[in-house]
């Protein structure tokens, strides 16, 4: 025991260091699955990350809170639509058109969005047929050297020519659905799309688990007449941050394609950002929406827990995740969340949540939103790379000056605890979600390696562990509901470092590199345990030319505040947007 | 390995022969308690229990549900008083006055009712303090040779004497708070109530766990003027079904004190069964109200979860348990659910249930109650003994030619393995629960045997089974949604056995009799792990004289047509009531 002690030491001080890749992630596993030694290595694995001390023995008197369903407020925001939850999505899409801003600012780099194809489409100007041909064009392209980016895990070409063609004919009908028509979108592979299997980025899960039809907000896109152009690459079971998938290839980030992505949904991050889509889905359980936004310089958006279906995406976790989307702005967000938002058409009779009244923000009239108070935790800041501290702090200071808006100092304790609360929570229920389908892989050799780290760790965790885990949930409801008491959105960096470079020896095991996956993840958790909407805009880029972005965090229910602030902040940034590396134009010619 | 197989296979045996009590339960704690053997025991234990195969490996696509809140409906129920739920519980109970029959049937045992001590007191023909002095004198007794009820864990004369004091004051003022006034009720010793400790049924943790107050329910029944009289026996920690306490004595059943009440909420059933209060308070986590009242020939009533907040209540769970009342009739029982009930006074921001409407029954009018239909599972009455099944068989059936209602025949699917999950599920949750007090115990032999059976096997759990338990609570609510839309109850036997014997060797040890155990506690579960309102009526006598309850389940938040149906049964069966052998009489001289 001594012995392994010492072993776990030294890869310790190794991992800090340099973090693990290739072979010793290899090694790794092979203890992690001994019946012998696995026991004790999680054991002191545990004991390492502080889960025994901050969680297992850690004494509270909360009761414990499972699901974090917030009971519904009407919350008196400014500047905002009521939208009967009752309409259809593409009456919804319509609601949203009278909510956004008339065009007015131009960012240097000019990336199309929804209401540019919809234009484009109605004028004749193009089809939607000549932009799927053009899109398939640009995935072949970009799937091979020297660029391989990897971005999506299945994209059926005559899948996507079909939907254009249907498409294009509705509009030479001039009977156009809505201004998703004709739209490309892409979908995280998590959540399920015809007539794609769903790999949730493994090799095996799909043969076990068939998929039997769109997912809820999936055949809500394409009620509106969105083209689902394929499936996104992702971090394998969403068990990581950096999106390097051995299966499917490493998504790599337009901005620099010798740079991670960031993840879990990698591909939807890098498909938006490369202009191979206006927006994209993608799942979000541990921050998988918001980090890779912020790496690839694209807008994540997540709703509040509940505000969208979870019916159809991979049960990886049923309190933790959400579905959220990737887009190029603010505006073309609330388009896509105005066609997948509302609970399930279906009674479900054992959830006993009111709806919620749903509203739209108006962003026309942003600039007349008064007394806006964002909550400042110096330490996040303080915390992140120099790069990111300096332009989040600028960015944020812009922001109140321009608005009139204020700052508030605030402090959220025991945000270690809660990060590892939540990694028990994620990973008993991930481990829960797919013990029946894990009995029916063939080999365990079919998984990632570092996949098989992440399901060796999350099915150790005791009923204790959990059910505290859940204490510790509703301890930290009750300090986020005191420090929205104070104002209306938390303002931290989205991530406290940008896109770092792909290893070679991680591309085949992944990496199970800490430091930077506690930097990527640290500021997301309570997005995700909390079950609050938050937004990452980008507002800038560091020294390498990496995209950097602020992330709000808003009170439950509160999508149209949060939308007007990060509007008036992409405002202030868009026109300094830069191209990426890896792009293309779909539209003009 | 082999051999210590073997040597659970041979207690096995006798366990399922014989049960356990003494020595053997002595042998089984240390095996469990070992480091080296515990875990092995623990693996077959749960493999023969079955937990192994229908909750750990189940293969279950519902989602987990965590706690049992129901959605609320309106559920246009007969005869019914819409009660304001802002009422303070003094004009509830007033409320509840107007909802009780006419006095017409009596007993031929005829035991004290609340209104009974309402009437002496305001004629004053008795005073509250001659009653108080008259209980104090019947516990002196109860307490001795020959009888040795333990009905009282703690039991503080003088502060009994000073509420009876004052409400004899009030009553010469002629200004009584409610016709609750005066009237003695017992609290379980797991509910907090000043000035007692709170001991669970243990002899710790009251030590380390200090009561600062009365709970909710307590200071509710406090401000009607009631008089709380003490304290009640319990199983240590409600983990167990005897009522076989080895730290305060064994609660004797009033019926024949040879024989067990059932517990937890033993004391609560056996003093209101002994004529020592019309009414008590338990908690029923899994028939912990229902059982003892079963066996003691009394009313057992679990409202709906949520309806009484657990506020002041040991968390020995979150999830399944709820204060519940024990009462000689049905309109007593109304009278103190009218007194405790209503959510948490102060805003709870973590719960997003709707307060459901509030209505009692309007109990003279149950005869004009139409088109009742009680779901019959036939497999429950034939599983339960031979004078149970033919006992309640005939009461359901008279029920139904009396007032003409209908029997439906029903069929209840995985009964086993919602007992099963049920178990994880208290088990998890408790285990938790007092983790931080365990670990401040001085000595494990503080504890009772049994006890510490129950904690070894409850500190076993993943948290993966805790998940998978929960994915069965869905789908078991489901399965009962289903059978209420066709039954506005379910009919069963409350238990499968009678009050069964105080074996001389289970006095110190407790026992581990599953075969008992499990027919007390088989018909309880729905109530608990799915959140329902359920009642247990005395409904006839087995060849030994020990009583027979039989149980209604009732739909969520529909407490009115269940007091309806329940009071319809009591007026069959009322006349044939017995006296228990041991009693007494605090009105009449």
């Amino acid at each position: 025991m001594l012995v392994l002690k010492a072993i776990i030491s030294i890869l310790k001080l190794t991992s800090k260091r340099l973090g693990w890749r290739g072979f010793l992630v290899k090694v790794f596993v092979w203890f992690l699955e001994s019946r012998i030694f696995g026991g004790i290595l999680l054991f002191f694995l545990k004991r390492n990350n502080l889960i025994h001390k901050l969680v297992t023995h850690a004494e509270l008197e909360d009761a414990p809170v499972y699901v974090p369903l917030h009971p519904y407020e009407d919350l008196k925001e400014q500047e905002v639509k009521h939208i009967d939850s009752e309409l259809s999505p593409h009456e919804k899409v319509q609601q949203a058109l009278d909510c956004l801003p008339l065009p007015s600012q131009q960012s240097s780099f000019h990336s199309w969005k929804i209401l540019d194809y919809s234009k484009a489409y109605s004028s004749g100007e193009i089809t939607p047929l000549m932009v799927a041909e053009r899109f398939i064009a640009a995935v072949r392209e970009s799937s091979k050297p020297p660029f391989q980016m990897s971005f999506f895990i299945n994209c059926n070409e005559e899948d996507i020519l079909k939907q254009a063609k249907e498409s294009t004919l509705r509009y030479e009908r001039g009977e156009p659905i809505s201004v998703l028509d004709g739209v490309p979108v892409a979908i995280k592979d998590e959540i399920d799309c015809s007539p794609y299997p769903t790999t949730g980025g493994t090799k095996w899960l799909h043969k076990v688990r068939p998929c039997k039809g769109d997912a809820c907000c999936v055949m809500r896109l394409r009620s509106c007449g969105a083209i689902l152009v394929g499936k996104t690459n992702m971090h394998e079971l969403g068990a990581g941050t950096s999106g390097i998938n051995p299966h499917y290839g490493v998504t790599r980030n337009p901005h620099d394609p010798s740079k991670i992505t960031g993840g879990s949904s990698s591909g939807s991050a890098a498909v938006v950002a490369a202009g191979l889509c206006p927006a994209a889905l993608g799942v979000d359980g541990g921050g998988s929406v918001r980090m890779p936004a912020a790496l690839c310089g694209v807008v994540g958006f997540k709703p509040t827990f509940g505000r969208v279906p979870l019916s159809g995406v991979l049960p990886l976790n049923w309190t933790v995740g959400m579905v959220g989307i990737l887009a190029n702005t603010l505006e073309d967000a609330l388009i896509v969340y105005a066609a997948i938002n509302g609970p399930l058409p279906s009674h479900q009779p054992t959830s006993p949540l009111e709806v919620p009244k749903l509203y739209f923000p108006m962003l026309q009239s942003t600039k007349s939103i008064s007394a806006i108070k964002l909550a400042k935790y110096a330490e996040w800041f303080n915390d992140s790379s120099d790069d990111i501290r300096v332009c989040c702090s600028r960015a944020l200071d812009l922001l109140c000056s321009r608005f009139a808006w204020k700052s508030v100092d605030v402090t959220i304790p025991d945000i270690e605890v809660m990060r590892l609360a939540h990694y028990v929570t994620i990973g008993s229920e991930c481990t829960t979600s797919l013990s029946s389908y894990l009995k029916d892989m063939n080999n365990n050799s079919e998984q990632g390696w570092d996949a098989r780290v992440a399901l060796g760790v999350y099915g150790s965790f005791s009923s204790q562990e959990y059910i505290k885990a859940q204490k510790i949930r509703n301890r930290q409801m009750q300090i986020h509901s005191k420090i929205f008491a104070k104002a209306d959105v938390i303002v931290a960096p989205t991530t406290g470092v940008t896109a770092y470079e792909i290893k070679d020896d991680a591309m085949n095991t992944g990496e199970l590199d800490y430091i930077n996956g506690a930097a990527l993840v640290r500021y997301q958790i309570a997005g995700n345990f909390l079950g609050l909407p938050a937004v990452t805009v980008p507002v800038g880029y560091d020294k390498a030319g990496l995209p950097i972005g602020l992330q709000f965090i808003g009170k439950p229910w509160s999508e149209p505040t949060l939308m007007h602030i990060a509007f008036a902040m992409q405002s202030l940034c868009i026109s300094d947007y830069r191209k990426p590396k890896v792009c293309y134009d779909l539209l003009s010619n």
